[in-house]
Parts: structure tokens; sequence; C-alpha cells
């Protein structure tokens, strides 16, 4: 089907549509729930109802987008005819069943590769950097004059899903988007401190313990870490908050490969894999029984901390071997 | 004076030079080199002779720039008659005697609001986010084409001056000139590699020296940590690497200011402050004799490191309880 057609004609259905209900992924990100307050508030320019849904609370660092004290953990009732869902590959990653879209017009925004393609309408572009981009054509594309509001939640948007215009993912219509955005006049250092200076104490503790841990292996290509579940207890951290921490490691001079073995519980082992410049970590986690990308893959061991690092050394350092004599 | 007559002017100078010398500042940042090499190498695709100059030897991190290895920490011999300087608010910067321009055509290419305009044709805009952004007004009005080695440097300049997009300084048309950039053709993996991912191991020991030393003050409004000149000689790292360490402290929820003392001999420490939303940091620095921005500010005590510690402690506590009351 022509894409142009198509995109005519979520337009012309959400243009007709007198109420929206809205949705968003379980474990929200600063891109699902910028965009689809983006594209709700569009939709209210426009006369129209509009509720949100997300099955999960908002995070506190995302709590000063505008718009987001109206986002509902309760499924609209009554349910509209036209549902517009944000981000989502699929209905799991928003916790519904599919005969909740029954006699409904389904919507699909995304910009995920893997995009399941679950609705009557899916505009699906795997080339932006982040749903943002797609909602900000949609707007556009609606008729709809930006303003501070909207512009606030799709900045937010794109900087959160392209980690600073820094992942492969950021393109030149990234960064001319972004301008359009800018341009509408927005407070950067308000939204900036929000997003990353905001940093629980825990974190940061955590990040102490894990430092604490550095070693440096295989003529320091190899950069590992731990934390032990005491770690977790003693600065108060969740898991979540581990997320990122191994990129400190990634980022020293010289190192190809970095790795953080998480305890989960006992004799259970969580490890995070990153590499920089060639190793495919995703071969290395594959060994473990687990999987991910080139540069960045995932893995749990049932075995204790000391020989799950014992291990995954082990294999990394054939992995190194192997690169280097090919 | 019209400022595009002056533009003009300084594209007329630049046309008609056969020869020409490019200057940036002591040590050197992604900008100024960057912006200078961009320069150099679009007069040189217009057949031009060019030589580049800065006092110091190029920081490993940036030795990636297209065209670094051509950079001299000697001057031009025999000096050319066009003299142009990049990134340099006044002759200091660039370690040169005043009688050094005697005899020749200075153009001053800068974005600082302090520039001396000491040229006898300056093209200063203190809007840019970088030096880059007036270099590739200067490249397009020269009629080059950009290519990937210019694009790639002044990519960088960007980058790095504006921390990523995040500083205040950064604008829509940062993001437009940013997006030109990318359509050259860049690898932007290899570039962030480069700038973000070659931290010296001791960078990172530092960081872990002065987490450990982490502590929360004024009902979590205040974090402040310290360095000794152990911590220094343990981590084998010079002063220059405790540079954003700072940061790490100022990032946590809740914090309005954040403090690094680093005794950088006896009885000798260097202070570090940066606030968040409100707090005016040089009010506290000017106490002790230093001084600096309203979020960004340094000063020196000649005290133990326990008595400096205390002391800033003291005027900071004071200063958070005033800024309440008003």
């Amino acid at each position: 089907m022509n894409e142009r057609l198509l995109t005519e004609e979520i337009i012309e259905v959400l243009r007709k549509a007198p109420s929206v209900a809205l949705f968003s992924h379980v474990s929200p990100d600063g891109d699902c729930l910028g965009s689809m307050l983006a594209i709700g508030q569009a939709l209210e320019l426009m006369g129209k109802t509009v509720t949100f849904f997300n099955p999960d609370f908002v995070p506190a660092a995302l709590a000063f987008l505008p718009g987001s004290d109206r986002i509902k953990q309760s499924l609209p009732d009554p349910k509209p005819q036209t549902l517009v869902f944000v981000d989502c590959t699929d209905l799991q990653r928003v916790s519904l069943a599919p005969d909740y879209l029954m006699d409904s017009t389904v919507v699909n925004i995304d910009h995920h590769i893997s995009n399941q393609l679950f609705g009557h309408f899916n505009w699906v572009d795997d080339q932006a950097s982040a749903c943002a981009e797609v909602a900000l054509s949609l707007i556009k594309q609606l008729g709809v004059t930006i303003n501070r509001e909207i512009a606030t939640n799709l900045y937010t948007a794109i900087v959160t899903d392209s980690g600073c215009f820094q992942y492969g993912s950021t393109t030149a219509n990234t960064h001319r988007l972004t301008a359009e955005l800018i341009e509408v006049g927005l407070d950067l250092a308000f939204i900036h401190h929000n997003i990353f200076d905001r940093k629980p104490l825990a974190q940061i503790k955590l990040l102490q313990a894990a430092l604490n841990t550095l070693e440096l292996r295989a003529g320091g290509q190899l950069a590992i870490m731990t934390l032990t579940t005491e770690d977790f207890q003693k600065s108060g951290a969740g898991q979540e908050l581990s997320e990122g921490l191994v990129n400190h490691a990634r980022s020293i001079e010289g190192v190809e490969v970095a790795v953080l073995l998480k305890e989960v519980g006992p004799r259970e082992i969580k490890g995070g894999l990153r590499s920089n410049l060639w190793l495919n970590v995703n071969e290395i986690a594959v060994q473990f029984g687990g999987g991910g990308h080139k540069r960045a893959a995932g893995c749990t061991l049932k075995v204790s901390l000391a020989e799950a690092k014992q291990r995954v050394i082990r294999a990394i350092e054939e992995g190194l071997e192997i690169g280097r004599n090919h």
C-alpha cells in the first residue's frame, strides 16, 4: 500500500473521531509518555475528548511532562470508538488482551522495527530515533500548531530516546525536528534538570559500590564490575537503578567490552555486556543462554557470583582472542 | 558598522590571501581545534597554503580530528600576511605578544562575549553555542562545499562545546547546523566513541575516590565530595582529570548545590561549586576570594582540607537559608 495514502487515512480517521483514547507501554519512558501526551494535546486542540492510559505510574522524573497528571492506570470508561497506541510494539506491551480491540478502530503509532502492525491503521517508521518523530509528523499533518506543552513533551521524548542525540538512531532529521520544537520557546534548562539531574541518591551509592569492584582484564580490553544483593540492600536501590552503570566501565580508554554482574538472588547472577567497536557480545551472552544485540546483550547464570565472574571473563577473553586472530 | 558588510570584508580578505596561518587557544578543546581545522581545510580547498598553530599538544582524545596531526607547536615560518585566530578571546589565550600581529592582516573568529576584538576584522557571534557555528557560516559564505573532514571537525566542535546539546547556549540554529553536518555523511559512532568513551582509567579511579567521600548536608540540598593529594597520587590522575566530577554530586535528586574540594598542596584547597536552579554560587565563592558564574564558580582556601570543608559548608548553609527566606 502507498505510504502517503496510509498516512492520509490515519489523519482522516482522527479528524472524524469525536473522542479518542490513547495508550502507552508498561515501564513508561520519556518517549512513550511524551509522544502520547503530545498527540492527545493536539487532538484536544482540535476539540476532541481525549483520555490517556498507562498500566504503570508515571516515574517521578517524568512528572514534569505537561499533562502527565492526567494519565490514568484504569481503562477508559466508556471506551471510545477510536483507540491510539503509541510506542507499543504489540498489545502485551500495554498489558491488554487482543479482545480489548474488538469493534474498535485501532491506530498504531510507533518506531520499533519489531512492531506487530496490530492496528487497523499502522504508522511505523523504524528510521525515527524516537516515536516522537512520528508523532510530530502526525500532529503537523493534522494541521495543529505546536504549542509549548506539545513541544515540551516531544522534545523530552526525543532527548531521552536518542540518548541526548548520541545513539546510532539519531539522524539529520532528528536534529531538524528538534530545532522546530526549540523554536516554539522551550525552557531547556528546566527540562534538562528534570531529565538528567534528579538521580536517586541510591543510584549514586550503587555506582560507588560498583566502581569499588572495577577490574581490568585482557590487557585492559575488558572492564568488569559486580554488585551483590548486599550492595542493593545497603544503597536502598532496586534492580532498575543499576541500568546504565556498565557504561562507566565501557567508557574507559582502551576498553572494548564491559560487564556488570548483578547478584539478583542466591546463585542467580544477571550479566549485562556492552562492547564499543567490534566484539559481538550477543555471541558471548548466547553461550550462557542469553542474547541481545552485537553491542549490548544480557544473560543469567545460575551459579555463585565468583563462579559467574570467572566464567564470563573466560568466555570474553576467548572472544577477544578469536576476534584478534581474524 | 553594518554586520553584513563586515562579514563580506572577511570573506574578501580570505579570498585574496594566497597563504593563511591559523591559531587556536592554549589547553585546546574540541571547539577551537575542530573550528580551526575546518576553516583551514576549507581554505585549502580554495587552493591556499595553510598552517595550523596551537601552543599546546593535541589531547589524545582529539587526535582523531582529521588534520590534527598537522597542528604545530612552533610559529609559522615564514609568517604569512594573513593570520586567522579561532575561538580566542585575546592574544594571551594563544600565548602571543601583541607585537606578533605587527604588519599582519588579523582576522578574529570567535563566539565569546568577552572577546577583545583584537583583529582588524572581527567576526564574534556570542549567540553561537560553539565557535564552529561561526566557522560553518564563514565556510558556506566562502562558497566551499562541506566535505566529510570539515563536517567531522565542526560536528565534534559543536557536540563538545554545547555539552551534547545540553548547555544553555544550545539554540534551534545549533540543531539546524548539526543536521547539515550529519547530512554530509558522518561516522557518528566513531566520533562519539572518541569523544565520550576514551576516559583515562585514572579519571574513573578519581571518581571512585570522590564518591567514597560523598556527603549530603542541609537536608539533602548540599552534596559535597573531597579529594586529597593522596587520592590524586594513588589514581595517577592530574588535576585536570577532576574536571566535571562535581556534576555527579550535582545530579542527585533534591540537590541544589554541589561542591568538590581538592587538596592541591599543603593547606591549599581548591573548591569547585555548582548549583542547579537558584543558588548564586558566585556569591559563595566571592566570600573566599574566588568567583565565576551564578551556577558555576571556584575558589581557593589556604587552610586544611577539614577546615575548608567546614567553612564552605557553613557558607553554603547560610546561602541556602537566606535564599529560602527571600
